[in-house]
């Protein structure tokens, strides 16, 4: 069974990074709550927080989101899975994302992380990501990390975090065992 | 329908720098005949040719295959055209893959770029590349195009060049306007 793992806002944690950029730059302290349902650099004059995904070292230095780190591990151990990001917009990400990846999950093998930009060429039988989006084209089971922006989407089932992640898998592994057994 | 294309001896040829690495550092004058149905590196004695592809620089000046861009430009007005190339056990290939294909393909979104490990992550249509292990895993119809170290290979549908290439899917897009009419 294969599983797809999206990085940003499921294993990395860039929202730190958009409000710092947002305070310094535009002299804006956002609250969480602002931008429910949508990105924070949709909030009025705040576009330009986007760029901060175009500079060298930015995915290089975001924090590992809660859990992300055990919970991918054991999911290693029972499935083939893959680390699918969305990359080519972004030059410098590649070996910024790929540096970030080998410190904080040494573990995962290189053939197992694809640097995309659409996500409807990948395979697979559970995808986990934030964007319904990505979760649209893909013919498995899609699971809704939450996030903010997509905080008002209905129609994929919800991951709220890590450890919800992993409840879910050992039920599938279970259940895949009782109908095997 | 979605063409998967690849890089490495497909569009890009590395062989030039393969031949330069083996004589600049050992000495060996390699003629092409030597390594027909193997790799250059898989000669005795040239292992360490293989290195190059671990150096900051080497994907980024090698030429272009011959009638690639014009056959590849063809396909991409015609087909959703993906570029899939083996990337993540070279760090610092994927900066250099990536400009060389704004050189050379300036016409390639960067939607339609995917560096991975492993092949099996991805579907469509068609593949076209050099290595049948790819083809092996793929669940279209594949492609294989020549190159020495496939020369022995006998369960793919053989396209020797760029021009072959185009007149393979004028064909193919012959045959389906055929059918629809």
């Amino acid at each position: 069974m294969r599983i797809i793992i999206d990085m940003d806002e499921v294993m990395a944690d860039n929202f730190p990074s958009f409000h710092r950029a947002a305070e310094e730059r535009f002299g804006r302290v956002v609250r969480p709550e602002e931008y429910r349902g949508k990105k924070l650099y949709d909030l009025p004059g705040l576009a330009e927080v986007r760029n901060v995904l175009y500079e060298k070292g930015h995915f290089r230095h975001l924090p590992v989101i809660e859990n992300a780190v055990e919970v991918v591990r054991e999911l290693y151990e029972h499935y083939e899975v893959y680390i699918v990001t969305t990359a080519t917009e972004f030059r410098y990400s590649f070996l910024d994302k790929y540096e970030w990846l080998e410190e904080h999950f040494p573990f995962i093998h290189h053939s197992r992380i694809v640097f995309c930009g659409d996500k409807s060429i990948v395979h697979g039988d559970f995808m986990i990501d934030d964007k319904a989006k990505n979760l649209d084209s893909f013919e498995g089971v899609g699971l809704l990390f939450t996030s903010s922006p997509n905080l008002n989407e209905r129609r994929y089932h919800r991951v709220n975090n890590w450890l919800e992640v992993r409840d879910y898998f050992r039920q599938e592994r279970k259940g895949r065992i009782a109908q095997e057994g």
